[in-house]
């Protein structure tokens, strides 16, 4: 089965943690959710959740594929070499990275945007970061550029998730649970 | 500050709860999550959250409008009978009460919703629980029957999340907001 590890880091926005979480696990996958600083981690807006287990846990080779959600999380991803670390590997192994919101900027710091289409949130800040290293900002809710896939922001989490979903499952086991999940 | 009760039991659907939390608390609503049986509830998809408090320590008299996520947590609700009362309660003082997905059965149980407009998850177990309570099923993502607003299933949590606002808001704050959120 396939092994996905989520980041939870603090001010983690809660739905588009949520939203990839709830529809991987729809699709029978092992995600994982792995504190990045501890094992109990609150979200912008006041949620505390429990992860499965931390990064310090991790075993990178471990997995398939690696999502960064956004919000003031963001800027602790970017700012934890550890995670960046873990970016850099999952990519050059030619394994699934996504981030959505700013966490793209996660991405740029760890030079795996240049030339790659990225969609972020519209602030000047992240759009600059993500420009500096290299990428190449698109105007959509999703981009997919092979194995980099980036959302813009919490109100397209459910078609980030999807998105994620065609790529690690088929876009046929996808499409039965958009229709399952009334979307 | 006007107070929203969620109701957190086990089996809780991640988004249909974290999707209308978020959103009302970027209006700045006083959101409480309240455990049904305690504090810490783990949901449908294994993902486990802490409580703001639990409905025993809830004055029902003190809330302004009260949310009921769906997934298994529905048939929690449906069968708690404190959770039966507030339900009631909360209606009769024509203040807001919402559910989604299957929930909409432990408002047919409360006996609120007949002659009402309801949407739910299109389960025939649940419809029926419905249409015996009287209640009139429409085909629509979110329903909204005065001080009762219904959505129909997990992908529809953000669209309902902004239907619970526009009622407890208005609609200009929640125009701003779902631009904030990339809707």
């Amino acid at each position: 089965m396939k092994k996905i590890a989520v980041l939870v880091a603090p001010g983690f926005e809660e739905i588009e943690l949520l939203a990839p979480v709830d529809i991987l696990r729809r699709l029978e996958l092992d995600v994982q959710l792995i504190g990045v600083q501890s094992d109990s981690v609150t979200g912008a807006h006041n949620v505390t959740i429990q992860t499965d287990s931390t990064l310090a846990q991790l075993n990178p080779s471990e997995i398939d594929a690696l999502i960064l959600p956004g919000g003031a999380a963001s800027w602790v991803l970017r700012d934890t070499p550890e995670v960046i670390e873990l970016v850099k590997q999952t990519f050059a192994e030619d394994k699934l990275v996504a981030a959505i919101c700013a966490a793209p900027i996660a991405l740029a710091k760890a030079g795996i945007v240049a030339g790659k289409k990225v969609t972020a949130y519209p602030m000047d800040e992240v759009h600059a970061e993500i420009s500096e290293a290299g990428g190449q900002l698109v105007d959509k809710d999703v981009a997919i550029d092979n194995n980099l896939i980036t959302g813009r922001g919490p109100a397209v989490a459910l078609a980030f998730g999807y998105a994620l979903g065609e790529y690690l499952t088929s876009s046929a086991q996808v499409a039965e649970l958009k229709s399952a999940m009334c979307y």
